[in-house]
């Protein structure tokens, strides 16, 4: 009666969905796994990786009998070797063994989930290989977005978001005319300090800020929310995967967390996406696209949810947040540069080294000082990514 | 980088619709109107009618210059063919002549918005000619729903829907497989009376209940959005736009109307359709399908929103709702009788002849005393609608 809403699936629901997992000993990993068990029948682990847990990994890999793993540090490649003996599974190391895992044949979907700068060069090695790869590396996009999509396009990759945000714009995108896109509209919980009088952030301790009122997550990424620069680098990913300039993309500060973004569109209809916290969901669906598969995550409870609520971010008080935004108005290297003095600074803040307040400044002070080369040039970026390190390493020592 | 979201649309955008409005002196016909002046060189009008309003309809037809127009009251023929004299429009009238407008050739869009039981046979017309038909007359499935789905089956006609609720939903549904759909969710204003206790019910004058805070309608939609039928109307209408039963629609209060209605997937997630209250935004989304023009409608201003509200309805206070769920359950003829006992008792109620707390109380006995006969027979439908207000008004004068 309607009229047809999507084209039918390209393959037959049967076909099992064969997955590799890059960093499947880290949180969105683990779930990735955890969603994978649901479907017994429906996917096939073909390959895992990790950095430096051994012992998890070779857990993983008892329990889904992938072809091959590979673990990042081959100092430990005698440990996993050991750990599966008689399994029958492959097992390699270093960089060069996670970029073999992340370029294997015949796979449906990569799911690029190794945490931090480490996470690009695998990423990159799937996107040239041409698969679809569902992205949970923001660095892959922060670090690198020119790049990756000339050579996404250029190598025929796909890119599925996983990020919660991320996800919920490409939920509302399906079956859209990206044209007819407006604005991007990217919720934050706001984090600890939301209602935190300004006056007070001299005095914010690690273990203040490491207590995020929604989402569980790694220690670096919940400064990040605590000091919004989370939101900012999600609006540098948002800007490379939906190819809309910083202008066209807006942060609303959301404390509940259950809209998890929106889209506004040329009509002036809007539509949001909307779920308990919960990066099950975001993930499955990278792993299932254009379908969506039944499955018990925690359901919206409307009687007890009676109220949500919206306001603008303030960027006094949440610098990193803006910093972000000018990153992507510099454009080449800038953002490479932001991302490198953000991971250096929330180090030494997590240290005691610097203060909360200091995390902004020190990454507008590299952002300043670095050379400002082109984006699309994986030397250059790396080396504003090690000059702004220094950079923010050099000056918090001298303070 | 991102998969392809949706086919590029079949025809050239150079190609201008060509438009009939059925009902285009109403508020939905008016507004349809004023869309389509907004886009002179896309939209062709082609065709107008409506049932007794002459002078407006005159003028409409000397501004977009149809092919034809037809009055339903014949005895305003004269009146109107004398209007439009010289400029060669071709004036019909009666039903048969809303009817033959509905089934001219070669047209994108036949939007139906004749207000009130009066639109069923020239809706079934343009359904029976397999045309697309952008659906604001709620009666045409409220009262034929069953029979509507089976000839828009049969006939390879397509509906579109108009109102705000069943527009969000199809919105939130493009590029979704609909076997995907868990639940559908309407929001609901509430209406004026929201907040008010129970006991002053028996209370309330019909200005009162004409008071609504978000939109502007006709008298007897707003009395029905006070009493909440309204929203009944609309589950009964989802019922057959969505092809999902009773147990699978839900209602929501959300006193804003921001959020139009949402739809909760089998995956946990769930998408929701905003915007400020403007029917122009749904009618031009049902224009325009599968595309989105730009257009300058008000958009959400989130530095002002702030809060969205949300608690379940209160079917003690507002049993119609309640009502018209039953009447699904019931099927067969029984929503066709909850429809006719409604506007005969909200007619009465805004005579002066009963009081708002009799509303549920006669259609629910119209309603028990309904022959049940199959819904899928426009005779039978007649027969329940024409039994059960004449129950009402027996009833109502006894009491």
């Amino acid at each position: 009666m309607l009229p047809p809403l999507r084209t039918p699936p390209d393959s037959p629901a049967s076909a099992p969905r064969d997955l590799v997992v890059l960093g499947s000993t880290g949180s969105i990993g683990v779930q990735t796994l955890e969603i994978a068990a649901l479907f017994p029948e429906r996917f096939r682990v073909r390959a895992l990786t990790a950095g430096t847990n051994t012992a998890l990994l070779a857990e993983q890999a008892r329990a889904t009998r992938p072809e091959v793993v590979a673990i990042a540090d081959e100092a430990r490649y005698a440990d996993l070797a050991a750990a599966l003996e008689g399994t029958g599974v492959r097992v390699l190391a270093g960089e060069a063994g996670v970029c073999e895992v992340a370029s294997l044949d015949g796979v449906d979907v990569v799911v690029a989930a190794i945490v931090g700068a480490a996470g690009l060069r695998p990423t990159l090695a799937a996107v040239e290989r041409g698969r679809t790869v569902a992205l949970a590396n923001k660095e892959t996009l922060v670090v690198a977005g020119a790049l990756v999509r000339d050579r996404t396009a250029a190598c025929g990759a796909t890119l599925l978001p996983v990020d919660s945000e991320h996800s919920a714009i490409f939920q509302c995108l399906v079956g859209e005319d990206p044209e007819a896109v407006e604005r991007l509209i990217l919720t934050a919980s706001g984090g600890p300090f939301r209602t935190r009088p300004a006056d007070t952030f001299d005095a914010i301790r690690p273990e203040e800020a490491l207590a995020h009122p929604n989402w569980s997550m790694g220690a670096k990424i919940t400064i990040d929310s605590a000091t919004l620069m989370n939101k900012g680098l999600e609006v540098i990913e948002a800007r490379w995967l939906f190819g809309l300039g910083p202008d066209r993309i807006e942060v609303l500060v959301h404390p509940q967390s259950i809209v998890h973004s929106m889209v506004a569109f040329r009509d002036g209809s809007t539509k949001a996406q909307l779920g308990v916290p919960d990066m099950k969901v975001p993930i499955q669906y990278a792993l299932t696209y254009p379908d969506r598969w039944p499955a018990p995550h925690e359901r919206l409870d409307w009687t007890t949810l009676r109220c949500l609520d919206f306001e603008a971010p303030d960027l006094s008080r949440f610098p990193c947040l803006g910093l972000a935004f000018e990153a992507l108005r510099r454009g080449g290297t800038a953002p490479a540069a932001l991302n490198a003095a953000n991971e250096a600074a929330v180090a030494l803040f997590l240290d005691g080294a610097v203060r909360f307040t200091d995390v902004p400044r020190l990454i507008e002070a590299a952002m300043d000082a670095d050379a400002g080369a082109a984006g699309d040039d994986l030397d250059a970026l790396t080396e504003a990514d090690r000059a702004a390190r220094a950079h923010v390493r050099a000056r918090a020592r001298a303070a």
